[in-house]
């Protein structure tokens, strides 16, 4: 059977994103989720003349004529509405983050008075038109476009978001996904495996990957029996956007899901792709009705095969569903290292910070199985099927799993 | 008042990290702490000579005298216990992750063979010994180290503990944090501020800084009253590990919180750093007995001050208490820049990945008041304070706010 490149795959997957819906949620709860609307300011930033030094504000007109001291009238605490100047030869005492009183243009720190019976000195030579004081509207204004929509939620924004009183926001919603791991070795984490038997481990991979993107998916088992899959899959093909099948789409005798796929009406877009690991992946779509479509991708049961193939194509799949664009990453290789298959090699590596480069370091791996030595990795170096030397210093696209 | 160095600064803020106690949670609660025990291998990884590829198992013997056509005497799927090859001059079907049946010792893929009537024909000329077989053991022996203690639990690491039936794991326990906001002129969120007031933006900002690190902190609020303040935070004292305060440590006639803090025993640390934006910060600590101390930061309340500053002090501090390294971040400047005032500057950028290179941008912000910038940026660079002229292709040190 021919395989489908990786470029092509990607591009059939992305091909098949959703426009994900929307729904609202309270502000301390949308970090790390997307935007759906644009944030505009409610009044201008700063809202008023604000005081940005503790210290007394004066009529500069008055230190141009040269006074030097100044009578303390009042003062102006953060929080309190506007007072006025009355005798613009006076002063009033300002602090950081209140209204700059009426009839006054200049701020002087405490740090230039001096102070003594209730009258100021000033102890500098020059003052300038509103020093220290943050001018109304200068950072926006009123009704400008703060944040766009489809901006990736982070602290920074829920600044801007608490001060314009946005406490719920619009983001996109999360698709419904279920996470199946199929094969009769599996048992859960907390049972004790016979000798021939091993605990699942893919569905809990898959699980974090996606928790740590936001999503909050089901996991589900289905040993290798063909009626019960099919049972099981038409009911779930209902219910959730996508599937993630860890298992059972290679050519074994029990490899059921490509067979029992096709019988339920999904529709198979590619089957295996010139990588490794995850060459038997299979990827496809149900069109359930007018409104409503399934998504499934079928990942190969190798620990590292499912693991990589759910950051290289369920990711961006996610990603363009949201309604971003994904900002391709790149390391430079530390090493010579050669990989003859005629196949995209997902090399996994360790980085390396270094002098603003980031450096990609191979970590020998025992094949798709080894899910250990992905402990002393950080991400994946995917270097192209074309290609058999690749070396030091050349830069390759990279793939992280941590933060 | 002499200014502290951030070096000096920081350097003093680790000399008071924790060392926080550990808390068991459950695996799929467990990513992105930070583990405190080593997994081991329960058993062998593999933890039998386990079948890799979908095909037939042979004695490699028989083919090696000549022998090309084998009958299939049985099958040995997945899951199922192990079988044994009674004729080592026939064959067994064997399916990926199925236990390797007795008496064989090379797997031959279907791709290289051809089925008739039950019997298999190997149409390659050469084999090897154990060829697509993950032997026992290959990965891991039993009771070798898997994770080591102190690690940051990703999705590998999921993987891994899922494995050896890790259901629960010991973690890092999060400090009990409070962040709390004086200043008389701020609103909460779902308030309208009048003129000379403005909403609360900071609590969020820090609220979700935390977060985004695992910790769920709360918040609450205090007017510039002294007596209410001194009241409050001695009781915050004895309840929380770190008080996270902003506002209310510059000159001004209302900021009360050093001398407050002076007056219920917490000793301070250093006042005043040296960089821009937030040189107001104060940091201290209370020692309450034997067995607790409480930690404070007192962040400047302008929002890049203090959101600036939580990356750059608490985030180290929080690190080091979980037991782990800082790993220092840097990126090269864009463009060439000039910062005059003999002050560590914290420059806002935007960065960009170009050919494994991480290149900041300066993004030019209107003071530490205007948070609406930073939606623009990814993070800061840190300029040191003995230089003016910081000039393109220069490396610096880099603080990043997303993910």
């Amino acid at each position: 059977m021919e395989l489908t490149t990786v470029e092509k795959a990607l591009k059939i997957v992305l091909e098949n994103s959703k426009n994900l819906p929307t729904e609202t949620v309270s502000l301390t709860n949308s970090v790390g989720r997307v935007l759906k609307e644009n944030i505009v300011a409610d009044r201008d930033f700063p809202p008023f003349n604000r005081v940005s030094m503790d210290g007394i504000a004066i009529d500069i007109q008055t230190f141009i004529n040269g006074q030097r001291t100044f009578k303390i009238e009042g003062i102006q605490p953060a929080g309190s509405p506007q007072i006025t100047l009355l005798n613009t030869e006076n002063c009033v005492e300002v602090m950081t983050g209140a209204m700059l009183p009426k009839n006054t243009n200049a701020v002087i720190p405490y740090e230039k008075v001096e102070i003594n019976n209730g009258v100021a000195k000033i102890v500098i030579k020059e003052l300038k038109h509103f020093q220290n004081i943050h001018k109304k509207g200068l950072d926006r204004k009123e009704n400008d476009v703060l944040i766009s929509e489809n901006t990736i939620i982070s602290s920074a924004e829920i600044g801007v978001m608490a001060t314009v009183g946005k406490s719920e926001v619009k983001v996109a919603k999360n698709p419904k996904v279920l996470i199946i791991s199929t094969g009769n070795e599996l048992v859960d984490v907390n049972e004790m495996p016979k000798e021939h038997q091993i605990r699942r481990s893919n569905v809990y991979t898959l699980l974090m990957q996606l928790q740590t993107l936001g999503i909050t998916a089901e996991t589900t088992h289905i040993n290798d029996d063909k009626s019960v899959l099919k049972q099981k899959i038409e009911t779930f093909l209902e219910i959730y956007d996508v599937l993630l099948f860890s298992g059972a789409v290679s050519k074994g005798k029990f490899d059921f899901i490509p067979e029992v796929l096709a019988d339920l009406g999904v529709k198979k877009l590619f089957h295996k792709v010139q990588q490794r690991p995850g060459k038997p992946f299979w990827f496809g779509k149900k069109i359930v009705d007018n409104k409503k479509s399934t998504v499934i991708f079928a990942f190969p049961g190798n620990p590292v095969s499912t693991f990589v193939s759910c950051l290289k194509y369920f990711i961006p799949w996610y990603t363009k569903s949201l309604g971003l664009k994904s900002t391709p990453k790149s390391a430079i290789l530390s090493e010579d290292f050669t990989f003859k298959p005629q196949l995209t090699y997902f090399l996994q590596v360790k980085l390396v910070e270094k002098e603003g480069k980031l450096i990609a370091v191979p970590i020998a791996g025992k094949g798709s199985g080894d899910l250990a030595n992905l402990v002393d990795c950080d991400g994946f170096l995917e270097l192209p099927y074309n290609k058999t030397n690749f070396t030091k210093g050349e830069v390759y696209p990279l793939i992280t799993f941590r933060k």
